[in-house]
């Protein structure tokens, strides 16, 4: 049994952290932070969550002292605030925020547009994804939980670039991501309901934050630079991403030897699902759980190798893993509470 | 541990019941049929239910021999074709279909234009909502789990008529529901995308078959005749049930007594969560849960009691109402395997 | 070739009167006010009304000054300020808001919580309905057009009440309703994608807006007292309403009676239309256009009437019958510019 | 004044003549042909299309006889077994199958595994995009209104393409499309709401049919090789098709070099917008509309151009274009009929 804080308690993905946590056998949620709803208790602010009714409090860093763990589901800047005196009292920390993802603080500073305020924590934190980093996740007080987009693509691309499959000179990224992504503190114009139903968009096209973890992930896997344009779009649904994926195959290389190579990278992974050829897989497969399905085939016309990646951005892209992560760090089962699979339809 | 089977394991309800059960520590899933899909394994039928490897059989009543329990998912007609059998071979049966709701044999052959053909079975049938009905399901052979809108209506009404806080000479009942009600199997026009997307509209107006049901069920209670006006609609949303019931209070009740009538009938139950004041229930609060969500006031300009049930017609309203019988039939924790609450959003 | 402007143009409202107005062979849009959008052109803002270069100006009372006709979408409370002005400089005005629909000052100070500011001018306002009030429209210099549950539930209830068809001591409207009703202005939480996606819920019970509207036009007309519970329910979609009502048939009423007194009510009437037996509305049908869809049943098992009302709040329920109320104010065809039929599906 | 009969009345492209052609000044709706609903009229089958009471008849070609025009919205195979008796008998011909897109029969055969029936119309028909054929269209007897993907693609592309801007030897198209694409008359698994709401999916990976359209006009405008990989996705809309594509520029060439070349391409087309830098195109504000909006910018890290094009799948991709190819054959106003803006939102 450990103790574990959720700072960011009431956002999309702390919500989801209680959800899965307050039925996991070796967790006590011990400290549940909210600055919005701090005073409430849980159930007050989310009643789909009865009988949760533990405390929202104001975040205090001196509170989650005592805290085996810390999961931190907070924006840019305000992790890397808090995360030094949480790691100096002795806690662990998973953190989803993108300010422990990128390992260069000159990177990090360029995208954010603020100085990295603890650049000598970068060196020790473990990229938090268990299907290629679990021994590192083990023993890590840090943890940095990669962006849903990121997380999407590197499942897809990552066992093709190891074995040298695909080209990384110029890989195109095309995401369709459901707008629970965008959260539930600021209400904008495009998260409308009469604005978003029944539409279809780009966005940030062209420099979306997620980009720079995903070519420094492959960059340093391939040894050598990568390009990526990577495009997201709006599609009208509450949870999913599916990213389609079109990389130049290495001479030679047949769509079942891809094939092979991702099924063969994930076989022993309870969580990444490889499927035969001819079938592609859905979001609505992954709602809730923390799955992803991956499949690839080759384009006659171009020659392109096409990669297309599901799971839930609040599932496999944020809170899921970080259970996962934190499974790994605490020594329990790696599924413990995240094995449900997807309610259907 | 007990022996399950799903008899109708890949309707919407069928697959629901495998994913409960999957998870659920004290279940082996030991026969799961399927007309259309006999032959094939459930995790290709479903893929979002990668890992689940149970092969899919043609129905056959002898097959079933031995399980422990047969959870049935079948159309109506097709229970009772199979249910005598399976009493026989010793296993208990938890069915959803229609055909062993009603007590009286002549009701059903009147609402389902069929004879029914095993009336001999109505007297012992156990009416599977634990909440009011904990003792009999506990010790029954066989148990009728009712209709999604039943249940909706049942949870919020029954309380009220029990303690005689409303009139049940006219009580009328406006459904709105999520579209997966329908079911799988068989595909219509008015649950084509296209069709159902952007849209709500009123169905079987004035002839919905969970309406016997309702009066049989308050009629018996209230020990009087019992008037229901029931419109169910269709709204543009996959799973939900929201119940909207006008009823006219017995002389003298207010909204607080209404309250806490149903405050007091529900205040050890897990699953219903009686709302304060000035709180209403969203059905997504109960989306794949086995939760439901009550709430109720009464209008000033007419003096009606206005009564708001919200549920999955899935879960509560379907498979996790099943779950919960078998858990009490089989002696189980009641809310083993159906505790997680709602994925939010 | 009138001119007209549109006050409050940038609403959701506003932009669908310019969407109308722009098509319409006898209008020049002469005056577009936005005080969000000040300074910027339509197309800027909305790029789907690309071509529709019209500057967007701050509300200037002098600048509306020479309009013939001036449409008012601005919220309520702002319409009582600016109406005497533009009467007096000699424009004719159509307002959608609250603030002249209520011919008793004190019943709109109780439900606005403001006192009205030109009370001597509701004696002279036409309640634009046209199907029930053309001659008055057609002459008046200020016409309120009621909201858009309001519009649904007249247009079903007035023949039968007219005809006494039906009690009014206790009529319940039950009301579904899209998310672009609530306007865009304002982002709220219950209107946030994520939240309002997969969710159906009651909202205003017992106090919603319109109902003093609905009960004062039905008392006017009935001549006595009329009680009405009227619960809107958010369903998502973008546009529609659905109102569904219970009403009691006076002693010996058929449905047939009630039918056969709603189409002869609107046999004339372009945009009103009565299905037949059996046929029950959807808001489908009417997107995008001024069509109201009407039907009635009896409840066999409470007697009652239930008539169902489908029709577009932005629509019938807004801009469509301003701009039919502009029409006969202006002597044109009464459907010129609002007469195409819904985009299905 | 022309007399118009539109051969497959009642799927979605033919209730969308309707909708256009019922208000278009000039065109006498004369015949109206439905395999399924013949014998019923318009109103019956559609009732939003409220007092369009012309009737329905089987496909009689000899009926036809006597039509100014025929507009063809039947499946491909059908087309090509009635047009050439409708063009013996004088008829003009609008067709949106693919049966006169491909100019080689060959390739029709190979993607449609049937040989054509009629290979020497092939040589007259004019593709049936008003943007770069108009004067081919105006005189044809003939013409063929490519596939909804096409015209999006060709629509962003063959400026591109024609001024020598971009490479043709791998360009990558990525789209996402609502659910009405797929017609009404057969329904199918994928389409049934429960199914398709909340997910997103690829289909027909590297072997959507309208690929060989898309490739056959680029290349003859090319005069070389045109390698294509055309990826389309569901997404839970009803209307729209969004269309992103990836094509690399020609050595030197810029955004704006890009941006302009569109601009000026299209600056006097009434249906064609281009966005300024930094805006992308949304499909909502081109639903209902025979109008397309495209956009264009560089990708930095791959240096590929990003374009992105939206519109209507029945309106511009469907029933919008075959109105405005009519109205070129019969000497009309191009935007007769077609000029309304979306309905927003």
């Amino acid at each position: 049994m450990v103790n574990v804080a959720i700072i960011g308690a009431t956002g999309y993905g702390g919500v989801e952290l209680i959800r899965l946590l307050r039925s996991h056998p070796h967790v006590s949620l011990s400290h549940l932070t909210s600055e919005t709803y701090a005073g409430q208790r849980v159930s007050e602010v989310y009643p789909h969550l009865a009988g949760v009714d533990l405390p929202l409090e104001k975040l205090d860093p001196q509170a989650a002292v005592g805290c085996d763990f810390a999961l931190l589901a907070v924006p840019a800047g305000l992790a890397m605030e808090i995360v030094p005196g949480l790691l100096e009292a002795g806690s662990r920390v998973v953190d989803v925020s993108p300010d422990f993802r990128l390992r260069d603080a000159s990177v990090y500073a360029r995208w954010y547009n603020r100085p990295h305020l603890c650049p000598e924590l970068l060196t020790e934190v473990a990229f938090g994804v268990p299907e290629w980093n679990r021994e590192a996740i083990r023993s890590a007080r840090l943890v940095a939980v990669p962006g849903c987009y990121t997380t999407a693509a590197l499942l897809a691309l990552r066992p093709l670039v190891r074995d040298g499959l695909i080209e990384t000179d110029e890989i195109i990224a095309d995401g369709k991501t459901g707008l629970s992504g965008a959260g539930r503190t600021s209400l904008t114009l495009p998260y409308h309901f009469p604005e978003a139903d029944e539409d279809a968009a780009a966005y940030s096209v062209g420099g979306h934050r997620h980009l720079p973890e995903m070519v420094q992930e492959l960059a340093s896997l391939a040894g050598s630079e990568v390009r990526l344009a990577f495009t997201p779009h709006l599609v009208p649904m509450s949870r999913g991403i599916l990213l389609t994926i079109y990389a130049r195959p290495k001479a030679g290389a047949e769509a079942g030897e891809l094939r092979d190579c991702l099924a063969r990278g994930y076989e022993k992974e309870p969580f990444v699902h490889v499927l035969p050829e001819g079938k592609w897989p859905h979001t609505k497969w992954a709602a809730g759980t923390n799955n992803c399905f991956l499949a690839v085939g080759l384009d006659e016309s171009t020659g392109r190798a096409i990669l297309v990646s599901a799971l839930d951005n609040l599932g496999k892209g944020y809170a899921g893993q970080m259970v996962q992560c934190l499974n790994l760090m605490a020594g329990f089962e790696e599924p413990t509470g995240i094995s449900v699979p997807a309610a259907y339809p």
